[in-house]
């Protein structure tokens, strides 16, 4: 028997050329798009929102398998200990989100957020509990609330075949770090399929003024779904015949799991108002909401003022939140950083041949700026 | 005391002379521009849905009057013996729609839909369920679910001075017919403004192909929200440097009514998800859904043979209804139409002064053309 | 014309004769009926609740006028400037509660809330609008969000009359006074029929220990549905034979609405939940929540600290909630409460004979205190 | 390595001892409690809605190992490619109910519904979508909307030590059966706690008359929960001093998991309204649905006519459903069979100690008799 840190360094490697030959590829705004009106954060990722982490695992072995794990860590301590107010919202719940009933019920997330595949939600799951009750602290939790979302990459990826570990799960959730993230073809994106092209992990974010509250609100999406791709606002499906048929599945199914993190001082109802917002921003990169599809999205705030312990000695807790009239620019940010991240996830992925031979082309860079720059949708 | 059908006469007169000023601006599709991949139907407004009938009360009076009543019928038989499947999606509630819960639990609307402003919804009911009750064959009936939705008509209107009686919202219902409907500033679209330019009433309609079942999806929209105007893809509201200013506020909040209907054979639980499938069409449009937004979406069904009997000696009811899996498309069909009305609304409303010399422009034409045409936009 | 004033005036002193008659009738507990473990408030009222109002406006006229209005009133100050955390849960929709959207979008109150019948909500509506315009401080409002519920009282009422003015519901508001809280045949109540018996407005409260928070828990109820009833767990209902008929229907049907005040310091959150507990308590009393029901509850929090400005110019709040930890003994509080206030309505309401001398008897109390007798289920 | 089959068959003799035990207690009705006005089924269980089966795999082993699984199963068919219309109603979310959305999006269920203990949720998910994949027909499946349900048995059981393996809730599958079932210290119900007593798995049902549709509600309970106890109708809590404390936490917190099933021609709309009222039924024991509880209900129907084909050639489907005006009995039937399925694993389950020497006492069928009696709650 081989252990799992030797094939992990293994694929490891395959996945570090990998990753070389995917910078290549750039990001959206590297090309010169520019997403609405707000500026970005400093690496225009969900990990802008200070203490947020993002890790990977990413599987790509033999001829079938094509999928992973990546983990949304809102907070380096002891985050069961420590939860932070959130909410969920079903843009479509054809999707097998674990966790969110209670989410929605307390206002509060207690474990990381994993994304994987539809067949591997429950190893995610025994991962996330696993990982909860070895916690130092944890010695006598007895009930964890783990949150796992999923896209169907099973097109490319032999899903049937459950290759998602605990371990797997559990390496992503340990490798989460701070600054950039990888996007594409890596982690719970590996595998999946956006607008009839590769899709993938894909992040941005929203930076507001000072006299918006100076607050910062990160994306991460996976993204699986489609319907009739629009980029910076052109009809790119359509320049690039390529979108739905007629029946609308073919092309249209599948999801997206997004994941909105903030540090502004917003509770259970504005986060929902928030997580809301999300899907109009796939709305503008042309996705429908097909019947097919999971379209889920998990809303979290970071502020430290926020954080909920699973003891106290009060019964109540006093808390400075942002009041409703001010909610919009963060509702705007959302937007914009949704959209931003769908497309990074195009831009990013790569071309990839798994599951029976079964091939998905990347989105065409060079014909796509070609047609952005014809409707003046580039930064000149 | 002046009976209510003089003063009608009247400002009919006036409306007509309006009216006749009003044709000088197109909709949108007749300028050249073609939102999303699906056709219209034959007037490209929610008339095309068999049955559907629509009505406006416009009332412009003196300097501070600038509002009105439009009125949604969806059949033209005794609506509360003979209800049809519905469903009511609240995209952002900071509003006042009547009757929403009801809808939601018994799945069916029993009375036409009225629009109007704010503080007038009261008088709406009223006029509903007078006109409900006084119905042939209504003679017994107790209880009535009146649906009103409204928007905010402040800045233009007297909306303080509540101007709309009973008897505007009848007139609205009674003058309700078939065939292509008045949009821009009419009925309850009067007063309204949108994305800082005069909004309104606007109308669109998608035909799917026999492969899809050759449903018909229909859309009205009254339209008074905020955010940063794209047309067509195109960043309108940057280019004419016409929205939302750093607090977000002046010209985000208002709301949008979005009324949805079809003759494919959907139950409530599907027409929620249409409904809900509305908003990505104002996503589409710029639209945030601002915290102080009331935007909703009511969806209806007009398929005969789903209509539901008041009284039934039957305790059942044989239904042929479309199965999930074939939804995607009035999904689709709901997020173009309600792009295209929300435009339309915008193309056709004029420049509007009202309340303490308040003017709101009319989206200016030319400029705007131009703008698409620079983005290749626009038809050829 | 006789102004309005002197009609209160005229049928006030029938009222009082009324009240008279009314004192004969004694409250649950009065009998020895205890409910529940948690010890009442004061007057075992939702004026319990420091700062709660309640006032009814009660019209009696005629052999088919039974109807009328109550007012609940959270606080002495412009409610609209000052608003209170709130939530809407709707047991079951069949109803016409107007406002609930904006409640649950926002998770506050800004207006009292007006019960009344079911065709005159529009009328109630007006008069919350009005009298919110019309506060001092309101000069500028230009949207006000006003609470109505209703329930039927069709069968002693000649609801169809639409009997209920403007002017009486402001009655209503106006005379809102805090101490004990007329039940019975009164306000909203006046019309309505519980069980096959006279319903009517009932109240109660709880106070929680010092080690609970010593919060304070008041229900108000209008009562007009049915079940099998079961007071203080005694099959009442198959005791009396009086209960619905083989089809469910005659005496299943009509609506509860329950409105729930604390001074708790809970958010719309937790005021959701406590919200959803009152149908606990309506189902111990028997109820079922039948097809036909309109069950909705409004849930309020008086805390002071919780108080929302409508303007501010803070963009955010500073607020002391209570945790979800320790919600628990409130919704204790909350069914005990719904329970006793529901039975209080039947123990109060007199026989009643109204529209086409239908006649509902009171509940027979001499024959009720003897069968709970029997069971052991009143106190020595 | 033994075989799973073998400490099945080892366990099986030992569980199988203990049922004989268990049969020295009897269920509420046999000793003559009468819960509500409709007659049961035939063996006054879940397996009275024909097609319906359950399994229970029971692991007691050694000190400490105290639980299990309960397995529903709505038809003998292939549940995946032929799915059950179903609602989930969320009466408390604080739980980890796995396959809540997909169920509420597209109101079907295509898996057997699985309870086991808070931690094992994972690998019952695993179970269950193992199940489905090698289920005959489903060789090309890919995504399953598993639906796992659980109550916390931490208190009697080593629930840390995550005891329950994909193999046992197989078997709980595979074993179901129709005909009587086990209640008590079985299945999912071995290590659960219910008012301060010995809870676990308990059933009922109800059959409704010819005028009524003669369709039949059954509903089957995984008890954990507290309160204040009422056994029909008696307050058996205070009178066994032996409820909730001050903080009302030791003996509120916990869940409950309900399953309604109906051959009832329901579809998810109206079955969503149907569970929603088991929680009347749970009020009616003296359940508050505390903080810490998660309090789930999952209907369905099992009417031949209203299954959903995984494909179909066809874009519609022909169903004949019952009118809303209809549902009421069913509403009621849904209360009944709840409240007596609680009584039913409180009469059934035996005192037992487990974890740490943790020992919950048996309800005192003895000493509750008397009680009842002297209440006049028992059947002559």
């Amino acid at each position: 028997m081989v252990p799992f840190s030797k094939i992990c360094f293994v694929f490891g490697i395959l996945l570090l050329v990998g990753s070389v030959r995917a910078q290549e590829r750039k990001r959206a705004r590297e090309y010169g798009l520019k997403i609405g009106i707000l500026p970005t954060g400093k690496n225009n990722a969900i990990t802008d929102v200070p203490g947020v982490k993002v890790g990977h695992t990413t599987l790509i072995q033999g001829e079938n398998i094509r999928t992973g794990v990546t983990a949304i860590v809102p907070h380096a301590g002891n985050l069961f200990q420590e939860k932070v107010p959130a909410a969920v919202y079903v843009g479509n719940g054809f999707g097998k989100l674990a966790g969110s009933t209670q989410v929605q019920e307390l206002g509060n997330l207690e474990t990381p957020i994993v994304l994987t595949n539809t067949l591997s939600v429950a190893n995610a799951l025994n991962a996330l509990v696993s990982y909860s009750l070895q916690l130092p602290g944890n010695e006598k939790v007895q009930s964890v609330n783990a949150v796992v979302g999923e896209t169907n990459d099973g097109y490319l990826n032999d899903i049937r075949g459950r290759h998602i570990t605990e371990a797997h799960a559990r390496e992503a959730i340990q490798q989460a770090k701070e600054g950039p993230v990888a996007e594409g073809n890596v982690g719970a994106g590996t595998g999946t399929v956006c607008f009839g092209f590769k899709g993938g992990i894909g992040t941005a974010s929203r930076q507001l003024k000072p006299e918006q509250g100076s607050y910062t609100v990160g994306v991460l999406v996976q993204t699986n779904f489609g319907g009739v791709l629009q980029i910076n606002g052109v009809p790119m499906g359509e320049e690039l015949k390529n979108y739905l048929n007629e029946q609308m599945q073919a092309k249209a199914d599948g999801s997206c799991l997004i994941v909105v993190a903030t540090d502004a001082p917003v509770e259970a109802r504005n986060l929902e108002r928030i997580a809301k917002r999300a899907l109009l921003g796939l709305g503008k990169t042309g996705g429908i909401a097909a019947n097919g599809s999971g379209d889920y999205v998990i809303a979290f705030s970071t502020h430290p003022n926020l954080r909920i312990s699973h003891n106290s000695a009060e019964k109540t807790q006093t808390v400075t939140l942002l009041r409703n009239d001010d909610v919009t620019p963060l509702f705007l940010a959302t937007i914009e950083a949704t959209e931003e991240a769908i497309l990074n996830s195009l831009f990013k992925a790569e071309t990839l041949t798994g599951r029976e031979q079964h091939r998905i082309p990347a989105l065409p860079i060079e014909q796509t700026l070609k047609i952005l720059k014809k409707h003046h949708a580039l930064q000149p």
